[in-house]
């Protein structure tokens, strides 16, 4: 009669109701969307960067976290934060968004964090980069992995886990990886990984490991629960699928004029305006933003702020609108120089993944 | 043809549906909750105290920014920040919840930011005592209440508007109110009102107006949106109802053990554990609080922390229980000194607030 694993922590599933649970709605209050309006920042402020937290932020005292770094390497090692201080330091800013984003719009909808379109924020990370670390501990020539642990513990589809993460070798060699201590120049915030977490510029959230307590290089990929069973791109739950790594091209606008309260329909009196936004990718650079204000049905260019040097955060945009009387639809679209883009209707997958469906912005323009 | 509001901004209503819509998720998903397991600091760390922002973050320039204080006053007075950091500077600890914390979980349920639990946190504000800023203007003998004006403009229940809360002005000549211009030690970041606030320790979360850019004093009681149209505890659309005002007495628990990702059921083994969690009132103070592992059947003591001091924070408890095999529900009951105490129920009305119904905590132990 004792209960089991399996019993409180059940398997995937996805739903066909239009409402959202009780369960899924527990989520959406412990997780934090950016409200939209903050696009308007650069960088992020603190509390308003969006934040996804699979088991419960752990308790860790500075003094006794340590970083252990072993597996396939000739030098094993371990390292107090005073340690990793020491060694070289580099920022790196670096827009991050949450795979799952826009899954709560999919039906049916996979049941997990039911996020709309808001889980996304930009940070300045500063750290030692991980190469640094790796070649400190001498990497064997026939690792292929390195896996990441934190100390994040809870049970996941009846699996019981520390978070865990891989990334192949060659990304985990990348310049711009860092373990990173500090975020917009402050310690890390407990609930953004505190002392130590993995930044991987370009990537899904779920690759940035937070409370970060074990490195270790493999000689075979990875194959545990988050790698294998969660962020798999699959239709069907017995397909191994394909693993989600890159974040896909998207734009979204900070939203005009103001809000009704309720449901967020945005008002503007007639006139001249200038919309703004953030466009990113986590792949080749966005090079393009065009803008609709009529649906979808066509589209304006806008104009892409120049390359600022930060190569892995998104990018403003702006577009003028000369609002007439009457309800609009507004939204805005970017390609990458390889020429991806964003669809107007998601392709579904499972888990909920990758979305980058094009957001719809309703905006009122009263009369004059 | 022209949008009015009274088109996009529907009037207040409730629904009998379980599920939550999705105008209701995109409130919780740019308004934060508290992770419970953050209740276990004294003072809430920034990102994790609970946000709600009624209409968009406003973009202030602290160089531009004025305060006006006017109305019935003999001098009326405009303050930049400069000059209220010269004034008399005090720190209160405060313990501010949500007025419409626990909305989702009635039935039917009112449609607005549909919090469960988690509307509440933790800070330490500084700023001015409101009586200093009063008294220099000169309260004629005839005022009987101060109205509070910030800048985030927005639409509500088909009402244009900037958010405007009174108090009556034996509240604002409280020593302890304060307009606060920093938060944790810090200046406020910009979703907990930057430049300045209004903090009222012991009300529930809409009286401590954020942004605020006007004070003024009132020969009559105010009568704007926000005081007699929202926050009302009333049954019935057409009846007046009474003013929400002071935090009914609440206790929650950190959760125990670690997380089912979905469900947040917890989970631990058999044996000894400490439970932890907070209790506080805005009230007559908390006296006592406690515990119950049988769903409410039984209640025994727990332990709660001595005053330390800040008597408008909350104060941390403690329970040893053994944990047995099997499916428990774990619950804290706060009763301050004056016999108040929370209900099993909770007492429904239209704008879901003041409510303070007992937590239950679905907790696993696991077999040997």
């Amino acid at each position: 009669m004792d209960p089991t694993l399996a019993e409180i922590s059940l398997p995937g599933r996805v739903e066909d109701t239009d409402g959202i649970s009780a369960e899924e709605l527990a989520l959406a209050a412990r997780n934090h969307g950016i409200p939209l309006e903050a696009l308007r920042y650069d960088v992020t402020p603190l509390g308003l960067h969006y934040l996804l937290i699979h088991y419960d932020i752990p308790v860790i005292d500075p003094a006794e976290w340590r970083l252990e770094v072993g597996g396939l390497v000739s030098r094993p090692a371990t390292f107090g934060l005073a340690d990793l201080k020491e060694l070289p330091r580099r920022t790196v800013r670096v827009t991050m968004e949450c795979a799952g984003n826009g899954r709560a719009r999919l039906a049916p909808r996979p049941v997990s964090q039911p996020w709309l379109v808001e889980a996304v924020g930009t940070a300045e990370w500063t750290g030692v980069p991980l190469r640094e670390v790796l070649a400190a501990a001498g990497v064997d020539p026939g690792a292929v992995e390195v896996v990441f642990t934190g100390a994040d513990h809870g049970v996941e589809r009846g699996v019981e886990q520390d978070y865990q993460r891989s990334l192949p070798l060659s990304e985990a060699m990348r310049e711009e990886v860092l373990l990173a201590y500090e975020m917009n120049g402050a310690p890390l915030a407990p609930q953004h990984g505190f002392p130590l977490r993995l930044v991987v510029p370009g990537w899904y959230g779920m690759a940035h490991v937070k409370w970060l307590r074990d490195i270790e290089v493999l000689r075979e990929p990875f194959t545990g629960y988050q790698q294998s069973v969660a962020y798999r791109l699959r239709r069907q739950p017995d397909e191994p699928g394909d693993p989600v790594t890159r974040i896909s091209p998207r734009a979204l606008l900070v939203p005009p004029g103001f809000p009704d309260f309720m449901s967020r329909t945005r008002v503007v009196r007639p006139g001249p305006l200038t919309i703004e936004g953030r466009a990113w990718s986590g792949g080749d650079a966005v090079e393009r933003v065009e803008v609709s204000v009529d649906g979808g049905r066509s589209w304006s260019p806008a104009v892409l702020a120049a390359p600022d040097g930060h190569r892995w955060a998104w990018r403003r945009f702006t577009f003028d609108w000369h609002a007439e009387p009457g309800m609009h639809v507004l939204s805005a679209r970017a390609t990458t120089a390889g020429g991806l883009s964003q669809p107007e209707t998601q392709a579904w997958n499972r888990g909920g993944f990758a979305n980058n469906a094009i957001q719809r912005v309703a905006v009122a323009c009263l009369g004059a």
